[in-house]
């Protein structure tokens, strides 16, 4: 069972390179096309996982827009762009980036905390590949990788977190200062290099070398139940706040009726709203605000108005997409 | 039938002064209560109006703050002051003030702009009192009254104007001097050298010596039917910019709502609503939101509230009663 007080998804990731072929970034344009070649002919003979293969050079970009903001890639894995190749699942949350950072990057989410549930699916596609061609494995160093914060495991485990007291109450510094010690890495949204938006974070694994998986997996769980733990106590005595109670009661109303709103600003109130939500101070579950969240982006919203769509067009229907989901409350 | 586009209340007040009586400001305390008792002793016998009637020295101020925001009375009316007496049908919006600045102050307030028909009730009351004792006045003059710019008729007649159009396109000011030409004085809701609040004026005669009773009316009837025109023209405008649109429906987002309002940014927000109710693009009555606008003030709130009500529980009050006025729309 989710508790999706502080959780919003979690996500394992496996970083694989074959082995007898150049890594990315000495790989010529014609050794990447063939590895995608490789990959797609074996896919259309034997595909376990259903996944569709999908070309990057003719995505278009909202399209990849769109997968990035539901997490599925990476922000450097972009639409219109050669050498690289996009293996899905779209229901089932799977996904795997061929010639992204390393050969492979293989991604399960899920919305719920069982990491070791999505690391047992992450590891069945990782033998499915491994049966493709053999992975550059070294005894000594476990899995190589392009670069050495992925040695090892090559696994990255991580949850997307809402932290909106801790935020608001200063406490993101601290909580990632003591995660650091203990090797654990506090970044934005999108991982590294992005900010936090809507008070949520991504925590994972800041070392993959020297660990077990079971050991990585294990520290996340800690990590989010110390922080659903810190994150309850505060919420309750802030959300009693007048000023708090009011300010989100406010958002609430505007959400439902504004007829423009910024992805910003919109993030920015739903946060107050997943907030009041959890603390039952609005009757409207969780989950139904996290997909909100992400079908208010601009790619999500141009996927459904059109390329075209500016930034005042997106704003009209981002407005029109809240209100609908809201108008029932 | 009402026009309310613009007009939120009309009114006549009539000032008058008993003759063989000493003026206000010359009176001595004993003088002015003689004649709060001398007319409290006729109204016992004969009173057609079914005036109550209040001695204002054991009215507490919370009362006379709300008959203030109702408009029955001036500003300077205060409760707990010795010397004035208040007549009253609250039913029927009619107000007599005693002993304020002149021996009467005769009003009728409305809420169509039928003046000619609140003057005639004015007068009627006006002939009432002066069976009681006869009014100072003069043939050349005509009433005798204690500031000269009441002379003559005695008679302010006015309205009470909503111009949020007009307003924010900044025309308020071409208004009042172009008015002032033809002998109409704009001032703030509460009247002499108070602020505009909610983009509410109140509209009235600048002198009322040397014109006639009909003449002062027609005047502010044609303002009026000017401010109607020129509000409606500006209005339509207005409210298809998808700013002010937005703002419009946020607005309303948030009074239906909000937990802690302001008096200040409420009936700023009500403004927004009422041109939107106006306008067809919310289903309220114009009446409703004018009711409204009058229960969210200070002391109306202090009336349901308790006079110890802070400024915070007041503002926590205030929210309550937006939000169930507004909660079926």
């Amino acid at each position: 069972m989710k508790n999706n007080t502080v959780l919003i998804s979690s996500r394992i990731r496996l970083a694989r390179n074959f082995a007898n072929m150049r890594f990315i970034p000495v790989m010529t344009e014609e050794e990447k096309e063939n590895l995608k070649e490789k990959i797609h002919e074996k896919l259309k003979k034997n595909n376990p996982f259903s996944l569709d293969y999908i070309n990057m050079e003719s995505l278009d970009s909202v399209h990849a827009g769109a997968l990035i903001e539901e997490h599925l890639i990476s922000p450097d894995f972009n639409g219109n762009k050669k050498g690289e190749a996009l293996l899905i699942n779209h229901g089932e949350k799977i996904s795997v980036m061929v010639n992204e950072e390393d050969h492979l990057r293989i991604q399960v989410l899920g919305n719920d905390g069982n990491l070791e549930e999505l690391y047992s699916k992450a590891k069945a596609l990782d033998e499915y590949f491994d049966g493709m061609m053999p992975f550059a494995f070294s005894e000594k160093l476990g899995y190589l990788t392009c670069c050495p914060t992925n040695l090892g495991t090559g696994l990255r485990a991580s949850i997307m977190v809402h932290l909106p007291a801790l935020t608001e109450c200063g406490q993101i510094d601290n909580i990632a200062a003591s995660f650091s010690n203990i090797g654990l890495t506090v970044r934005g949204i999108y991982g590294e290099g992005s900010q936090p938006s809507g008070c949520v974070y991504q925590i994972s694994n800041s070392v993959s070398l020297g660990v077990s998986e079971k050991e990585i997996i294990k520290l996340l769980e800690k990590a989010l139940s110390q922080l659903e733990a810190s994150e309850k106590k505060l919420r309750e005595k802030l959300v009693r706040r007048p000023g708090v109670e009011d300010r989100m009661f406010r958002r609430y109303g505007l959400l439902k009726e504004a007829r423009m709103i910024s992805s910003k600003e919109a993030t920015e109130y739903l946060s107050d709203l997943r907030m009041g939500a959890c603390e039952k101070i609005f009757d409207i579950p969780a989950d139904k605000i996290d997909e909100l969240s992400v079908k208010i982006q601009p790619y999500n919203i141009m996927l459904v108005e059109g390329e075209k769509a500016d930034g005042a067009a997106r704003d009209r229907k981002r407005a029109e997409i809240l209100r609908n989901a809201l108008s029932g409350n």
